[in-house]
């Protein structure tokens, strides 16, 4: 296979129509009968196949010639969903990217197996937090950071919501909880990672990685709902960083919260993430603050895993309001290759108790 | 004013309840009570007022401290749409953003009256369009390109899709497009500018500005929903550059097409357009390819145009299938504070004749 293959759900009638609309809408944007026969022969989608579920529910398969892309992940999303999300009732529920299109991408720098090195956790889930509420100073984030440390998680995150607020500014900040951070590293022995946000201006995201990284920093976090899938990838692929990536669905609900539009929660948060480069992809699990069902989420967790070309697999993390409770239960649902991520929750009672209590039900588990 | 104020609309019932829910998420993430109590008071988003339609439709204000945004266009995409992003049935409808906010924000740096200067069109609409289709090598789309500029068009835009393939490449592209409409403007001696596109790896975007800049480009085009917003304010607000930018909608459809969630056509592609610094916002007009309604686009005309703070007004572009036989109907609808853009309908027939024709019902109109 060497063409893009995308499968839209499409609520409407008239399937035909739509097909052809997406097809030229995706490529040459022009009139398809005033395009030159090559260009309508090799340039403009071709529609591949149309299954009809009911009157108004159909499955339409669009191949692409990967040259579109132009072996960049910037068009290549374009390509899949530019114009097209101006149409509504088209949702995509299926894609497969060829070796051409798949070879230009290194995906996880890390993945699964590579993050088991880095945390020394040759069977185990990963366990990751998050460092809140925003309004601490940066004193008070970096205790509690070594607090989480000291406890022996793998991955202590800056809450999503964490960027130069004059509480905490983006450098006091780093720079504090780095330290701490590596203090309490020393104390245990342990690996903890301290994991910045680099939700920030445009052309201050690539210096800003390489000064956390000075500053100790264990690994990145990127939000590529605001900042853009290609900053993760510009981040990931970065050797002279070359530190662990977690991507943040924020802003990306969007695309997904729609039953009839969008692209399913699968590839957003599986296939994209993946191949921009994401080591860990964090999403909302069932039955926390955000009603992503079970279906859903287990598509997240395949895509993420499946053979995507020779891209690593990459660790999910589900989370948005977990508790302690329920880690028996994620890990039965996800496996261990995830990293279970508990944030607010262990601040009801004592933080370092909680803490220690979460690392030991993990490792015992 | 000194608070941000967010207004979402709400299918569902218990508005209270996911009023609470959307203040606490979009700041501290963290369990309410636990909080100090300066933090509850003063960075948890505050309900201002719930008005309810009917059982099922309701009005929620939110306001929140500025501080939270920390002066940056990506936190504050953040604070108004970032985790609210993954609540099914939310639709940010309204928007107040105090001065604290508005003044780190330079908007359009011509707007529509420095464009009017740029292109000597001292009351008329700007003429625009794009060169097409995808595939052409980079000498026809060069000579498409001057043969739109010898006619008189004052925005000659690359066709979003264009990015870097191998029929014509970003720089071999570029560099004879620029050519050829420079050439065309000294037969005319007027002023039409060529628009590449910048859609492209994130850490090269700002480089190729620049090199578009250098061969000649008049205008920028960004895509904010692949390279981010805060990439069209990094590149509308460099003084080195200091040429138009021209906002497209491409993927930023899955923020407006959902009747029940998203946000608002007209803060979309009118305030936060503006904000980043657009001088032009292209959207999709009614009658076109895309189903946008009058509302929906007199929404975007208005909130481009209305008082925001200092920012200078923004130009509007409807498009996506427009005609020649519309621009009366265009002009009537919008007013002349626009640039009316139409691309592939000029193929049918003779390019040069159609180009000319648009350009002249537009002068004499």
């Amino acid at each position: 296979m060497e063409r893009i293959h995308v499968t839209y759900a499409f609520s409407g009638e008239n399937p035909k129509v739509i097909a052809d609309l997406i097809r030229i809408e995706q490529t040459i944007e022009f009139p398809f009968e005033l395009a030159p026969s090559w260009i309508q022969d090799q340039v403009v989608g071709k529609v591949e196949e149309i299954t009809s579920i009911d009157k108004k529910n159909h499955l339409i398969t669009i191949s692409y010639n990967s040259d579109i892309a132009g072996g960049e992940l910037t068009q290549l999303l374009n390509v899949l969903w530019g114009n097209a999300s101006l149409f509504p009732g088209v949702k995509i529920v299926d894609l497969k990217l060829p070796d051409s299109i798949l070879n230009n991408f290194k995906g996880p720098r890390f993945g699964i197996i590579g993050l088991r090195k880095i945390f020394k956790a040759d069977t185990r889930p990963l366990i990751a937090t998050a460092i809140k509420p925003m309004g601490s100073d940066a004193k008070t984030l970096a205790e509690i950071a070594r607090t989480l440390a000291l406890a022996g998680f793998d991955l202590i995150k800056d809450d999503h919501s964490l960027a130069n607020q004059p509480w905490a500014t983006w450098k006091d900040r780093v720079t504090l909880i780095s330290a701490a951070v590596k203090e309490a590293n020393e104390i245990t022995g342990g690996n903890s990672a301290y994991v910045p946000s680099l939700n920030m201006p445009f052309d201050l995201v690539i210096d800003a990685a390489h000064t956390a990284k000075d500053f100790g920093a264990g690994a990145l976090l990127v939000i590529p709902g605001i900042t853009g899938f290609d900053s993760l990838r510009v981040i990931a692929e970065d050797d002279t960083l070359a530190l662990p990536i977690l991507g943040h669905p924020a802003m990306l609900g969007s695309l997904v919260t729609s039953k009839d539009s969008g692209i399913s929660h699968g590839i957003v948060f599986g296939t994209l993430m993946r191949l921009a480069g994401a080591d860990i992809s964090i999403f909302p699990n069932i039955g926390g603050r955000f009603p992503f069902t079970t279906e859903q989420c287990l598509e997240i967790a395949d895509l993420s895993r499946k053979k995507l070309g020779s891209l690593k697999p990459m660790t999910i993390a589900p989370a948005g309001g977990m508790t302690l409770e329920r880690i028996p239960e994620m890990i039965d649902m996800y496996g261990k290759d995830a990293a279970l991520l508990i944030g607010g929750a262990l601040s009801r009672g004592n933080l370092a108790d909680n803490a220690a209590r979460m690392c030991d039900m993990v490792r015992s588990y």
